[in-house]
């Protein structure tokens, strides 16, 4: 009777609540000229074996199907996304701006604010390699979350560039296969014993440790620094080299968005995956590209614990939950001259429900209530009238069943 | 570079029109009083073996999960609502109206309005045992498609009841095992010659062929077609005792819905499967219930051909995709200034895009129409005004930058 553990039921209230966070996602898309796209949600293995790391390897719902071939449930949208654009991306100009709202899956322990199972917003840049571009992207990343009711004060986007590191891997001159393991290490350091880092990264540990310290300045970061402050959203952001990524593809700017008070995972994150197009389709098209993914299970913890956030998720979840009018069918034999009423208000686009069954009348009006109705109409011993009542004062008036219509649009 | 066979990537036109079709499916589905609720799209195996029938079992996308558990995505999403009714439905006054897009998949052969994946608007009502609920659900598959521009010219509701041929199945004595493949034969036989549909049903054949030929009547569809007529519906509805319906678990009125021309498969499809609720929660739970799917594949071709409902899907498309302003910036000092202006208009709703890199003017204003944009704003020499030009006239007004928000919401 339930569902897989890490999988969701969404019941009508929480399927609002998705409704609402997709609806401001693709409003706060669509905004910043994002338009939106969609790709499979079963892709071959080999898709995500190439490029995205490790650990989402091994976190893959992965299976042979039934015509033999190694497919896997999407973990993420970016390869889909790289696989799209090299195939299509010659019918449309450059820059693109495209979302999508995936579903994506990832076989882990379930824990808080982390399911098997979760959706997310992601919104990618392809074929501009200004950093103006980062700004745009980070610009948005920080209108999304206000979108939900959150300031400054809620949030922070933290910025880095992943070539602070590159440049030192080159320099130190490590071997690329270790270029993984050490960055996953330092994208971890801030949340493991200082000990148990320098162990793992042996002669690495002085320099990284000398870099974290010292943060990081580029004429990079400061451009979009600027951008940010030109936009008014300064407040939101600030560089910090710890913020490395998971992900084995990034190759420039990377960014986390993080609740203030420290009590959520990252909000966000995304970053520039410069090379990643090239790599999948074996350089035949290569095109810079940058983007980032908001999760729905972090940001509805955050949205229910902070009472303006939750209190416009809550009228959102409401309204789209209610009918508008319902039809009370006070004697059964009005009940064929009630649904040729009901039929042209439903065409004009009313939401409005009516009992099934003979129902006493003082039970239909609490299923009114209950059903959020503001309006009830009665069809009952008025006929050819119709009682029109509404709910939250009990006015009521009577009108001829021909201009109810006409009556009901005049008083929406 | 391809997607794998049977499934779809949405680039941006395609996504669009996914979208028109669901928040159609959205928003005739509330009209009727339906709530939106969703499931997994992983469900235990043993979910569908159960109750799905023979031919849904042989297509399943089933696996072992990392946790040893075996699974499947979903091929239909009747077993998960009844899942989920059989463990809240006490949360729920009766009856309850709900709704779902699931994404369903089945691994068989694609061709033409057949996928390996598609989506479905599931409309169910659980609880109601009247057949005036047969007519309600009736009724909101006909204003579905309605919806979408086609009228009693373009398609009809077929409507039979099981117990036609469930009734005569008890009086031939025939044994349960049997019933599922003898009602396929049934539901198959309109497309099946006549004689390999008489082997196959042996003695039973005489029988069938009459009950065929003669049609059927009873009591219940007479009301189903009285409630249709009430609400003007009856040229969209007809009788029709030869269809049956693929799947194991219906238990009396069924209905099919098809385009008048014959040249498409069925366009949506549903009945009652009042035992299902009780069969999957070991009779914990028993509830009468109905429901019908509809999918974009079928309806999507459909629109394509017709041409006054291809033009409303596209212009739904393009308002989907276009932004509103374009922000020209002819003098790269002028960038800051306006990224100020982009982020209001921005903060107060408008979808507006501008060129993150330096970009020639003409440049620029081919972008801009190309976007979609009615109007560019040109942040240049006439700084500190802002030039609004409407994209459709020509016609073109300098506007002081702080009166900029004001002047385009007035003439929005």
């Amino acid at each position: 009777m339930q569902p897989l553990t890490g999988f969701r039921d969404f019941l009508p209230v929480a399927c609002a609540e998705r409704n609402y966070i997709f609806a401001k996602w693709r409003e706060v898309a669509r905004r910043y000229g994002f338009v939106e796209y969609d790709g499979p949600l079963l892709e071959e293995l080999d898709l995500y074996k190439k490029k995205s790391g490790d650990e989402i390897v091994r976190q893959l719902y992965e299976f042979v199907d039934k015509g033999e071939r190694a497919v896997a449930l999407r973990p993420e949208m970016t390869p889909t996304l790289a696989r799209i654009i090299a195939a299509n991306h010659r019918n449309f100009r450059k820059p693109l701006k495209w979302f999508s709202i995936p579903q994506v899956f990832r076989y882990e322990r379930p824990q808080r604010g982390r399911l098997r199972e979760h959706f997310q917003l992601n919104c990618d840049i392809i074929g501009e390699p200004s950093a103006e571009a980062d700004a745009e992207l980070i610009a948005l990343a920080i209108d999304v979350v206000r979108g939900f009711g959150f300031s400054a004060n809620d949030f922070v986007v933290r910025i880095s560039d992943r070539e602070f590191w590159t440049e030192l891997l080159k320099i130190e001159a490590v071997p690329s296969e270790r270029w993984e393991d050490i960055l996953q290490t330092i994208d971890k350091s801030e949340r493991e014993p200082r000990t148990k880092t320098r162990e793992r990264l042996g002669g690495l540990a002085g320099p990284v440790f000398e870099i974290l310290e010292k943060g990081g300045e580029s004429a990079k970061l400061n451009r979009i620094i600027d951008s940010l402050r030109a936009r008014g959203l300064s407040d939101f952001a600030t560089v910090d080299v710890g913020i490395v990524r998971g992900l084995a593809y990034y190759t420039g700017v990377v960014f986390e968005v993080f609740d203030r008070a420290g009590k959520f995972r990252a909000i966000a994150g995304g970053g520039r995956y410069d090379q990643l197009i090239a790599q999948l389709s074996d350089n035949a098209v290569s095109l810079p590209a940058l983007g980032f993914a908001i999760g729905d299970v972090v940001l509805g913890e955050m949205i229910h614990e902070n009472p303006s956030a939750l209190g416009e998720l809550e009228a959102s979840v409401r309204s789209d939950r209610s009918i508008e009018i319902y039809g009370v069918i006070a004697k059964e034999e009005r009940r064929a001259v009630a649904l040729a009423v009901i039929q042209q208000l439903r065409d004009q686009g009313y939401r409005l429900d009516y009992p099934m069954s003979p129902t006493k009348v003082p039970r239909q009006f609490q299923t009114a209530e209950q059903l959020g109705a503001q309006t009830a109409i009665l069809f009952g011993d008025e006929w050819p009238n119709v009682a029109v009542k509404k709910l939250a004062s009990g006015e009521q008036q009577l009108v001829p069943h021909e201009e109810l219509v006409a009556h009901l649009v005049a008083h929406r």
